[in-house]
Order: C-alpha cells, then structure tokens, then sequence
C-alpha cells in the first residue's frame, strides 16, 4: 500500500452540500502526499408526484426546486408555473436518511401531458447504473466487497492513460465519445469501447468480457476516459472489477461507492500523476515517502 | 447569417455509423470557412426483452450486443452468459426507421431479480430528455420550431465561454461539475448552475426562468460547459431557446434536433473560435468572407 500512515477515511456528505472535502494520496511520479481535495456531491432525489414516487435522478443538492420544475418541464408534465401547487422537500423524522433527497411536487392541474406520461411509467436516471430505480431504497447494491488480492503499481497506472488514448481513434475525429478501457493485472489493453454515453462504454466492455466467457473480473482494472460518478463505480463493483481509473474527478457517490464496495478508485489520472480516493492498499509497492505538498492535483 | 452560400444541410446518418460528416460553419475570430466535421453519432436504442419495451438508451451504434449484455448484467437481470438465450436486432420490414435501433432479448432463464426489477419498472436513459421513454415513438419532440427573429453576433458568442468559466466558483474546486448558463440577447449571464450532470444543470436554470416567470425564453442563450447532446437540445427547444452553445462537440442527434427545431447550434466554443452546426442564419452581422481552410477547430 502507498503509506501505512495514509488515510483512508470513510467519506461522509453533509446534507445539502454541494461540495466536500475528502483525504486522497495525491502522487506524482513516485512521490505521493496525503492531503485534502474537494469532491462535487452526487446524491440521488426521488421525485415524487402526489405522494407517488416518480424518478430518481442523481444531482448536486442545490436549487433542486429549479431542477424539479425544469425536469417537469422539460417532460412538459407542467406547461408553466400556473400548473405548480408545491414543490417541497420531505420533512420527516430527523434522523430520516432521505431527508433532504426526496421532494414533493403537488400540480394544481394534472393535465393530459402527464397522464400519457405516466401510463408510460416514466423515470429518469443521470445514471443509467440508476436506471429507473423509481425509489431511493432502489439503488442500494447490495452487494459484498470486491476481492482484496490485486496489487498494481503506479508505473502501471500511469500506463492507462496514454494506452486509452492511443487507442482511442475515433476520439481524435470526433471529440464527442466517451471511452472505457478494460485492463489485466499486468495493465494489457483487453477491450477499448467509446460511446456518447459513459456508461455504456462501460456497459460494452463489461457486456464483451460476459459474452467472451472472462467475467467475473477481479483481477481487471477498469479506465474510464472523463468523470467518475455513481454508475460507473457501480457497474465496476458488479462486475468484481478492483480498481477504476478515471480521467477526471470523482463525484461523493462514486468515493463513498468505491469504500463500501472495498475498491480502489484512481482520479485524475494523466501524465504519470493521479489521486487515490478510495482503497490505495491494492497500490504497491510503496512508492518513497511523501515529500511535498501540493494544494490541487487536477 | 454567416454567409449566403454557407450550407445548412439536413445530417442524415447511415444506419450503424459510429460517426458522421457534417457541414459546418467553422469560425476563427471574424473569419469563417465551410469544411466538413466529424460527429460522433447518438441514437437511441430499444432493448425489448420477451418482446415487452424494457428501456430506450441513447448510445453510439456499434457492439449492441455487448451494450446490452452488459447493460442486463450490471442490472443484475443476467447473472452471466448462460443467462442469455437471443441478442439480436430487430429485423423488420427494410424500410422501418426503427431497424438498428431495436434490439430483441430472449432470457434462458429470468431470474427473481428480473422478476423483483420488473415490477419497479425499471427504464434507463443516457439522456433525462428521453427520461425513460420506453419506446422508440416516445422520443418524438411533437413540437413547432423556435421563432427565427433573434439575431447574435459572433462576438457576443466568443464572450460566453469566458463569462460562464468565470461564473463558475465551485467548478475550480471540484474539476467535477458541469455547467449551463442562460443568456439574454445582449450576451448577460442570467443564470448559471452547476451539477454532475449536465441535463440537470439544464433543468436548474430552466426552471429557475420558470419559477421566475421568465418563459419563454425565446430570446435568449443557453451555454453549457461540455457536450451537446440529444437531451441538452431537446430540453431548450421545449423552453422555446433558439440558441443553443456547447464548449464542445454535440452529438449526430443534437445537430438533427436542433435542424428540425429551427435552432441555431454552436459547438466548440473557445478563445474566439467555435463551429456552427445548425441555424447558421441567426448569426449576424457577416463577419469577413472565407479566408482559411483548416481541417478540424476542435
């Protein structure tokens, strides 16, 4: 593991933020230094329409009437203010761990949009890891914790990056997909997908190793070309695979994820530099001890 | 508009493509050249499992088997390969818009969690605008194209990005959110929100102009700060916004809506430079004619 002073301090979100604070190893060619590095909060919020529960979409807590009245809109459920009554956040008991993620919308005229809508059974999903979970009980995993015998060294992971990129040829044309990269343990490129949608460059991969007889992969490490949020990390976790790599920042979800499932989750990851968020006991060997500090590593 | 002789040719996209050529209006300070783009394609996909609509997702054609393998698995509907009977197209009559973009699964055996699943009425989307739209005919727009009359010239476009990178506080922080900022004619900010996804911060200053009493916005801007997708024009056309700009590429589907929507599409907005990909006639005054060639701005 990186350190054995290194933290690995379980992520806890305050209610309603928008951003949080999380202790990473931040290492840069061999050299690493715990510090502190801020995450943007993903949470899920149930919407529910007349007591029913609608959608859940993950978001950043924050103006979520605006994102309620805009996502009906948009849904053209409502056609304008007029047809709002309420929009109000659940206020149940205290210590209900869905305050604050679950709000109510009341119309004054359920219109003729709506009931087609909901003969449809609409729902809505930032994430399709989501997908349609009508309720916040909906999304837990349940699942055990990945595998804890993989060791990968930061050589290695600093290997993931320009093979992604290497491989990825329509990237170049394009500028508009996302990719997803399937390594071994020895950091060999098994399976490069692209997609307009993140998670289903993951689904892709992960749908290639299924059919191709390789899952599960518990000795794989999972890249994925931009952010990781909530899916990506779930996904990763229902496949067994250990270890996801991500061009960019993680979101809250994805870290608290990542921790329960026992992964390790790399962040900003270019350039022979990159952020442990989660699990840095799979990284071996030690690299030499911390010697700077350093105040962003994105 | 830009020029009289610049093109504004209707994008078709052949079946199964993963990328497309586009006629673009590609701008450099005041000069502009007409030059072909690349995009990456996005098209929904239906996932019929026994013959019932499942979900639509929104994806780049291209290995549906494994999107979808992969997809059921992380759903847990499949435990694995031998869960799996039939993967395979829809193949209908040869002239039903729907071939490709159908896909039929036969389980060998469903599972309790298929059954438990099925019964949430599940439904996945990479875009909220298709917000769990079951089938295929769901995704249709059904509306009349913005109004025509507003007029933006290219240096207030060239002053969105910076307007809305400046506004953007947290996303220095966290490198994790992303961004839409409303404009008004002038090129003001009038709102910005962030969120780790793109279409809420969408929803969020959609309906902030809702709760504000500010629809339509029928004179206004809407910048966001990564992609344009399918979502990100579907929810602006239903706000009546004609002008939709993106600080990178949009999708096959976001150029297609926005032709059919009569709105005006920007892409790759940065540093005095950006493409246009539809409704090049709102961008006023002609700057110089065609100087440059150059084979790609993004």
């Amino acid at each position: 593991m990186l350190s054995t002073t290194s933290p690995d301090l379980e992520l806890e979100v305050p209610k309603g933020a928008a951003a949080v604070t999380h202790t990473v190893v931040s290492c840069r060619d061999r050299e690493h230094v715990v510090r502190e590095d801020e995450l943007a909060v993903e949470e899920p919020l149930e919407i529910r329409l007349g007591g029913r529960s609608l959608a859940v979409t993950m978001r950043t807590p924050g103006q979520d009437d605006e994102l309620v009245a805009g996502f009906l809109f948009a849904e053209r459920v409502i056609a304008g203010p007029d047809d709002l009554d309420v929009i109000q956040h659940y206020a149940g008991p205290e210590d209900d761990p869905r305050i604050g993620n679950v709000i109510n919308v009341l119309l004054r005229r359920p219109g003729p949009v709506l009931e087609k809508r909901l003969q449809r059974n609409f729902f809505t999903s930032s994430a399709c890891g989501l997908c349609g979970k009508a309720t916040l009980d909906a999304i837990d995993v349940e699942l055990p914790p990945v595998a804890g015998h993989l060791a990968v060294s930061l050589d290695l992971l600093y290997g993931l990056a320009p093979a992604l990129a290497a491989a990825q040829a329509t990237f170049g044309r394009t500028g508009g997909l996302h990719a997803a990269g399937l390594f071994d343990a020895a950091g060999r490129l098994l399976a490069l997908r692209e997609d307009v949608g993140r998670h289903n460059a993951v689904d892709k991969v992960v749908g290639h190793a299924l059919l191709s007889g390789g899952l599960p992969l518990s000795r794989h490490i999972l890249m994925v070309s931009g952010r990781a949020s909530f899916e990506i990390v779930q996904k990763a976790l229902v496949a067994r695979i250990p270890v996801v790599a991500a061009v960019s920042a993680p979101s809250s979800l994805a870290v608290q994820l990542a921790q329960a499932g026992g992964m390790t989750l790399v962040g900003f990851l270019r350039e022979r530099r990159l952020n442990v968020y989660a699990g840095h006991h799979r990284i071996a060997p030690p690299p030499a001890a911390e010697t700077r500090s350093e105040p962003h590593a994105g």
